[in-house]
């Protein structure tokens, strides 16, 4: 069954980038594909020291298995400065090619002020470098504050289609690359 | 007096951003420049959770002050996964506009395999949505574990002309630019 | 006396990034800068084919020229396919270091869509790789159809602010950049 | 039957772009898939003006039918200032989501220096801005000249398998992808 991990860079309690997760994975799960979404809230991640031994982190093994299970990633983060947060990018560092190579990824980004593609061209090199794949569609939302309602569903309809396209990319061609 | 701060983006034990920084300064200081260094191996730092409040890391309070009062910045990165270090990326999250905006930078990456401008671009991009100077010339240290002698020096004659000439650049050019 | 040189990457008859350049020389020639706009609809340009004779067209000496006497410039380009033109990556590739090392720059891109950095964003990069300066203020026109009035004047005050603040940076960074 | 078109962005006489570029065909070729290569050099193309008609020119109209009758594209570029050539951006603007959407795209990049990820990085942001896919694996040539040898063959082997894990990657997953 295809296997589809879930990942948000941001750490705040009301995150709109795991809002915008939220939404993504049950999409993805309505159409009969295993979700699983990391939350990196409550997930114990050390930085990055460029060695491989973290095992005083449970939670780094806990990352890497996860993901190594997936056949496809979605990677939320908030675009902080002009690109993704030092959050998210620490916890692909936690990674290499054995978690991430071959993934198919799905990308989004949240930001405070008008929608902007900067963290998402980012991502989209960075899982390239990995040798991950990553779908043409990819979402940004602009002006988070006002995107979601008080049940945090977007309350721009087209955003909304564009969620669907964009899970159903993920999905479908998550099944057509990964055919092992 | 002019002031240039260096922050490194690696927390490895022997790591070769730091050693490179420490030539980047040395050479700064050498043209009677005020230098500082922050080793982020010794200082505690927390992940960015997007808020402003950091009160129980007063290593917060030190990276935005000391940064505050420079004129110009030198940022050096290991190139993990293609782009900057989640480690320095978050450090850069930890501040804003009020520390960073104006400064005049210079930007050295350092990785393992062939020469690469990509965590340069990015730390590029970077520091402009911050609103900073970043001078044109720049340092990648392709194959660190062979660039160095055993006294920290650089093997590479050529390299370290880059390092003599980017030094002057930041250090003429934050003079400059900088005319409070 | 400090020169500036605006270069439009646009071929179209009624080109809103021709518009914004004019808008953009204007606010430099009043600050008593010498401004010359080179206009590519009227200049007979090569493709380039990687050589260095283009003797069979006067223009390309001219633009050379041109461009050899300015101290900063103003690139303006309409957003293709999230990236430059390949009329103005094609204007820049007949150049190269000779005519625009050191040159301070200045970004504006143009777009129908939501405004984006990507034409910024490679304008950037591709302007530090000829070791030119780009100013960290920039701007880009979002739905460039319904930006400007009938007399080629901006619509929206914040947007016309930013010229302001654009080219009044230009011009004093230029100056303070070149201690000829 | 898959059909795969390679576009050349170099007029050089000698280009080394073309070079690989018949490499990688040839191999494509091999591996039993149609293979057609668009030289632009034998091609009268115009300059983009932002426009729709270009019926003075015919080869604009071969460009776009042979594209759009494409599953996948090779697109080989030489470096030029650290981005795409000004030939291949210009050839890519008079096509649009109609000829490039939903192609599955190889990169090639060719220079004369260290090898380098900027054009190729710049060509996957553009490829993906149209909506096209592109495979992780790419490459980038460094120091042409010394590239190939006098039967236009590349000396160093690893790069040669190389243009062997390109082009398998390339035919299969445009299969995959291509479920029509």
């Amino acid at each position: 069954m295809t296997k589809i991990v879930g990942i948000g860079g941001s750490l705040r309690t009301s995150s709109y980038s795991m809002m915008a997760l939220k939404l993504a994975s049950e999409r993805v799960k309505a159409l009969d594909v295993d979700v699983q979404v990391l939350d990196l809230r409550t997930m114990t991640l050390p930085f990055c020291d460029g060695g491989k031994d973290y095992s005083n982190f449970p939670d780094v093994s806990v990352l890497r298995e996860v993901v190594t299970q997936a056949d496809g990633l979605i990677l939320a983060t908030p675009e902080y400065h002009g690109s993704v947060s030092g959050v998210i990018k620490n916890a692909l560092d936690l990674m290499g090619f054995t978690e991430l190579s071959g993934k198919v990824t799905g990308l989004i980004s949240v930001l405070g002020g008008q929608p902007n593609s900067n963290a998402l061209n980012e991502m989209r090199l960075i899982m390239r470098w990995v040798h991950a794949w990553v779908i043409p569609e990819q979402i940004a939302i602009g002006q988070a504050w006002r995107a979601f309602d008080e049940d945090g569903q977007l309350i721009d309809e087209k955003l909304a289609e564009r969620f669907d396209e964009f899970t159903q990319s993920l999905v479908t061609n998550t099944q057509r690359l990964n055919t092992k």
